[in-house]
């Protein structure tokens, strides 16, 4: 207690964990309870299928793990390849890099489509990997939907395209982190096979939960065993991310070991949340602040690291400062003078970017202080930057858009 | 649940309640006890003596009653003065005629000196009055230390001034709702007889504990019983409200009726918070996020409703809108259209002026928000304003003048 | 922090404040709001209307203000009653002892019915007195429902009765602070005038929010102004607790000073607790734990304070212990030794009784263990007991009645 | 809602998750913060530090995992070992049966060691497999430290003097998932080199965080890459529950991946909470009323499900109902009934017994009532016991046995 109380709230402008309403933060302040009651599956059961209006889908199934959305990939890697599988990955920023890493650490052969930091998947170069593939060893295609850390939006439904094109049958795996339940996300339409989401995200709960929605497809491989029926017999290696002993487990509305209930309740509560402001409006909403966010940036000549409109994220937007500024320093000093927490570079962009992330549950005026806050440390840094602009931009636009459509 | 649900927080900027920091809602998120087990104690007896340091007092005597504000006006004026007592009273807002209302209303003879909405009490005319009576009919004079409805500070230390000057024996109440916490307030300098406070402005509570803090010398009147003392034996009528009862239980660190135990836990949180932030600390970021908004109302080219510098409050700023505009439409649109709460204008002011309440648990960025979104109310209301002037000049300010004190 | 911590929670079965749900707990856990926002009517309307439910009311008004259920006696009298008016009151404990005294100090004739502590109002010498105020004197007759100090309940029908029978207008005023929301109250069929609650007890909340249920006469006098129309002229001075103020605010949902808000949404999910479990299975429980207590008493071969059958309270036991123990000793102990908190005895039976609340939000475990405590404390403190005997009873009990009628 | 509320709370004694302080409920109660910010680890780094107390060691590191217990031990297995290696492990109940079972899926030989249900692992007949195990085929020995389905607690010190007396350098794994933080635990002294726990059980949180202490030994091992310096390379695969990624970031005060916050700060407050009480208190408690709980069992003329004293366990007492009675059916009553959850009979003694968890933060009272309960429930479903007797025997051991020593 010796050092002066920061007045105020914190403003998080990361791109996850996002801010929470408190009504959410109120339905997890709960006491234990017997997770085998007979009472237990009134809570259990209608999540898994509620949940799936999140990930756009009505045919896949919902598995929630007590995990990061770290572990939430191995999880899709490890129910439906064996050792030594091969799988396609297009790699453009730290996220996609890393899943690139899991893959290779759990023993996969990972062919890596490396893009420039800055775009996103690129659909016709998948295409004609999977052309070339002709006797299908690859056996899933890896996609980032939203690259965080660049802020750029891959476009899953033409890496869906892509596939069919090349008439493969590779499963498609996407990681929907920071983008489901902010973005559109289109399970069914797009066939996607496993759609990786992380509760800290466009779900406003604390990290902790991590959601997967398979399709039947990729549940059907998971259940052929050890090679998925393929004759294929090293399965990875694993058990507490199997879906085997989840699904038996959650039929009945229970789960097979001690679910993590108050994120449970966390997840009611969102679901809720979500209906109440529906789908649409949130998506919405996103774009309109995003847009926003954007509008800033351009009033204080910046530009943002995604290098084309159309892989501008709606969940996070990366910012180059000018040459000669060190974007580490403008995060450091929004947070220690104006109690702003920006996202750092990460890799290859450190020191070179900030992000705002502008997801969760956010509305006009909190992104403008936030903006006010970044043009701020811009300023207190160096960056010249005339005080008030972006404020100016991002408010002419947000009076002119609502954040829902009429 | 048929609306929609809007997203994000509510961005509070009314003169009370105020924002409460969330380790505050926690502290208060208590399971019932019993007010009169052997550690009850260890609870309340620190508050009455921690809580002084608000009121700037060593030698009073505080008392905590289960109520809004208002009650704790009427406790002072039932406890001390007797049917049909004369008191003097300054008016100058809503708030001041209030407590004159309340006086009048328990059968006390109100001088009332009327000021100009915008100005505060004269000390000037008060000295004039209490020489003018030399038989000391007078027995107290009532001054309202922050006029909530105009945002105008009264100088407390210079009616006392008044006070010694005519070398009268009044006693001094003062009304320090909205600025105990928050304005330097100074009980044992100014000799203040009975300061009162409540809990849903500084002290960032809700509603609902009423405290006053009590000299020695008001103290010593209101246990002498019908008249003090004085021969006069018709004391106001009061039950609920009395002293007395409180004293004898609160000695023992009880209270004589069951007290509401989520604001306890709340006062000794809230008490730990302004210790850890520091009085003087608190009053220089009330004084610079009051500035900030006088910069930006500036830059509006709007005025405050206080006339003069001399009367500024730094807890509330009333602004007077444009001839031919509305300002209770400017603050319905900003609640409706941005979920923004800025405070109304009260009875003579209605429609005239909407207040931003500065003061409680806030930050530069929050602050920077509310006037990003009143900037925006006003203009979609007809306001004729440069889009983030006003935010441009409050930001100026802020990047130049910290929070706190080094 | 040099005390060594308890483990567990603290056993608290005193006569309120009450155990609360977590769920309400949770539900106060909330930021401040304006309570002078456009939407701020859609929480406050409704409670006003569905309080009337746990009075037993369609015809009453409804008030709530931010006070101990002490004040809300004070709304009682002073809204309607005249300096010098006399009033008929029981008194048979603590509780009816210190309403008397409050009447008394607001300037009210008091003719007190002494009734020996173990029974209560005697509705024959009620009307007896009635029958004798032939000028009509008497304005008000003031019942306790439910004597808190000793356990006994006072039938408020048999007081109408006496009214009607001497058929006397005087207005019926009930403190039924511990027994409204806990045992049958019948605020229309009985004609009561002025019905008194607090939150700390049947409402299941934290204490600091005093309800009030008016009659329509009780409301017409109120609102003939001083002396309600009749020419008196003095009515009893107030301000806080003027019903007035309230009744213009409350109209649209608004209230005249800042409220207490958490108190607000605790008592808009208590009222759906109490919707959720049916008024008549909370009277059918309270019944049900009370005759297991009593059955546990018997079998320790003790005896309760309350002097027959007919003044057994279903919310509250007294107990009285042996000649030659403290039962002050026994709560102590009790406390210190098994973190239980029982009643103490009040007054004239202090020393002499203890006493179990058995209300708010308990089942028949919660109580069991307490019982158990109970003798634990008894048997440790010398009084000769059967270890087990009060549990073996009680138990038996309630294994043949369900807290619910089916 | 269209369900009658149940009334009161849920008597939880389940063997975890246990119930949960108030104060650790509300600690948890928190808004998201940046995990990467400046001022993150002075919340992170004292975690590691100080949790080692709990575990009884100052040698050995901390990791904290978004899991439930389950992936903990996945998380032992899969950075020490690899494919193809052989364990050994004794197996006596569900819990132990399910470790084998993961270790067998993730690849490895497992020598099982089975014993009777109702017993524990067998340090005589350790030593004879380790000797034999002249070539150190044996990488591990494990063994879980309480067996939560027959309540039966082995002893560890005994299975450390096993592998010193072959002369056997396996390393030494337990599952201390229901014991750690209840039980004595000596990770130092004990020389073991995983020690798995839980959050949901002596640490009173919410399941969600995995903990693992390792010891020195281990984490060179795991450090040494594939096969630990070995020659052997085909370590188990693995990604999120790598030590490595962990420990890199928490060197810092950070983590690899989004951390679950709330149980962050939850793990702070428990570990004051334990603090405050102190370990030694917290075992003897545990084992009181473990002992009072016994007494009840011996009272009512059962049998605990483990064979001799020396098996009996702590935190949970698994008992056998009389012949002809289902234990399922006394389960399901005492819930719907009286509102008791008890633990049900896993895999072979399913139907046999029902468990009673006297673990977490729980005090005599409240262990009395769950006894009543459970003593009803048999009674109800047909078991011929006397009433009342099982809370006799317990409160009078209870009465005699405080639960701190002095």
């Amino acid at each position: 207690m010796a050092a002066t109380r920061r007045p105020g709230r914190n403003h998080l402008f990361i791109p996850g964990p996002t801010t929470m309403p408190d009504r959410i933060i109120r339905a997890m302040a709960v006491q234990s309870e017997d997770h085998r009651s007979p009472s237990f599956p009134e809570l259990a059961k209608p999540l898994f299928q509620d949940a799936k209006m999140v990930f756009g889908s009505t045919e896949g199934t919902v598995i929630l793990f007590p995990s990061s959305g770290t572990g939430i990939w191995e999880s899709a890697l490890t129910n439906t390849l064996c050792r030594g599988d091969t799988v396609l990955a297009a790699r453009f920023g730290q996220f996609s890099h890393l899943w690139v890493d899991m893959a290779q650490r759990l023993g996969l052969e990972v062919i890596v489509q490396d893009e420039e930091w800055g775009t996103g998947a690129d659909p016709q170069r998948i295409e004609e990997a999977l052309r070339a593939d002709t006797d299908h060893r690859i056996k899933a295609v890896m996609v980032v939907h939203n690259e965080t850390a660049t802020g750029v939006t891959s476009d899953v439904g033409a890496v869906r395209k892509a596939l069919d094109a090349a008439n493969h049958p590779a499963l498609l795996f996407v990681d929907g982190i920071s983008s489901i339940g902010s973005l559109p996300f289109k399970m069914d339409e797009w066939r996607v096979d496993c759609a990786v989401a992380g509760s800290q995200k466009g779900f406003m709960l604390p990290a902790g939960l991590g959601l997967i929605c398979i399709s039947p497809k990729a549940l059907k491989i998971a259940e052929g065993g050890p090679g998925g029926g393929t004759g294929r017999n090293d399965r990875l290696g694993h058990a507490y991310f199997a879906w085997k002993d989840q699904l038996g487990a959650n039929a009945g509305g229970y789960f097979p070991y001690t679910p993590a209930l108050p994120l449970l309740y966390g997840l009611r509560e969102a679901l809720a949340v979500m209906r109440e402001e529906g789908m649409e409006n949130i998506y919405h909403r996103h774009h309109v602040l995003a847009e926003a966010t954007r509008q800033a940036v351009a009033a204080w000549g910046l530009k943002p690291c995604a290098k084309e409109p159309k892989w501008y994220s709606d969940t996070v937007t990366a910012i180059v400062v000018p040459e000669g500024i060190d974007a580490a320093k403008v995060i450091t000093h929004a947070f220690e003078r104006y109690n702003l927490s920006l996202g750092t570079g990460l890799s290859k962009v450190a020191g070179k970017v900030f992000r705002i992330g502008h997801l969760g549950d956010l509305n006009e005026l909190s992104l403008l202080g936030a903006i006010a806050g970044a043009e701020m440390a811009l300023i207190d840094c160096g960056v010249a930057l005339t005080p008030g602009s972006g404020v100016a931009a991002a408010s002419s636009y947000l009076r002119e858009n609502p954040l829902h459509k009429a």
